[in-house]
């Protein structure tokens, strides 16, 4: 089954990490020593220099942690992917949405960590976080995506211009 | 001058119309009898049947009044404009951005009513909309424009698909 034993199996988190009442168990990664454990989490009490650090690994432009706590308090969801092994947790992954509570929300800042990538963690994180909106019954998801990865996003069921409707953007001078 | 005697004129509302502290004045247009009055608004408690009768004049589909009540309520700023007639006050404009409070705002849902369309009033409900954002810090404004009204949000600054950023949209099946 390679990487994954349990992707999307529905499966609880095991007893063991219950102390976190929003974790979900996403499955398990192998390597040559251990099975480690894949977790996505709700809790938005986050580390922002991990958080920061996940970023940089992507080469992102660094942001005030001032305001990026700000923005993630502000969020109307905040979905953090992490690796266990054993005792140990590493943020390998982080999204987050803005939204009305009824009708919109709009997906920011998908990131997965290099050493993650090409390995289904993307589209898994966004499965959960479109599985998370849609049972908060908010039917129009939306985002903005770069060039390169407009396909991933088209894969997962978005559509670019539906009818037409163009994605602007208005910056300072 | 036309339609407008003091359009962005940055005059403050006469003392009469200070009870609603959040309100600003916009301009005067005349009829016949009388100069009427034009204002906008951030106060949010709002008569949610008068702003359905907007809607409908501009042909939108009807949504549940309580999930419009809940989308207003979590809106970052909900910008509302009005023509006052003597004591009286009719709605003829409606706004609202959903946003983190930090990088990113979303404007969603701009009307103006039929009467008052083609007299620079979407301009200045936009204009506004604009200006508080940027009070608010925020840099990144975005929206989701139909084709119809895509230059209109040029003119006022906006670019579309900027560096091939795409608007992207998921709906339930």
């Amino acid at each position: 089954m390679g990487f994954w034993k349990s992707l999307f199996s529905g499966t609880d988190a095991p007893a063991a990490s219950k102390a976190a009442p929003m974790d979900r168990y996403v499955g398990d990664e192998t390597d040559d020593r251990t099975t480690n454990r894949i977790f996505f989490s709700t809790e938005r009490d986050l580390d922002l220099y991990e958080l920061e650090e996940l970023c940089d690994a992507v080469g992102w432009s660094r942001r005030p942690l001032r305001k990026v706590k700000k923005a993630i308090q502000h969020s109307f969801l905040v979905v953090t992917m992490w690796e266990q092994r054993g005792a140990q947790r590493r943020l390998i992954g982080f999204s987050r949405a803005t939204s009305d509570h009824a009708f919109n929300a709009t997906i920011w800042d998908v990131v997965i960590h290099p050493d993650f990538q090409g390995k289904g963690m993307g589209k898994a994180l966004m499965k959960y976080m479109i599985k998370k909106l849609r049972g908060e019954d908010i039917s129009n998801i939306t985002l903005f995506a770069d060039p390169q990865v407009v396909n991933f996003y088209r894969n997962l069921g978005f559509m670019s211009d539906p009818e037409g409707i163009k994605g602007m953007f208005w910056y300072p001078d």
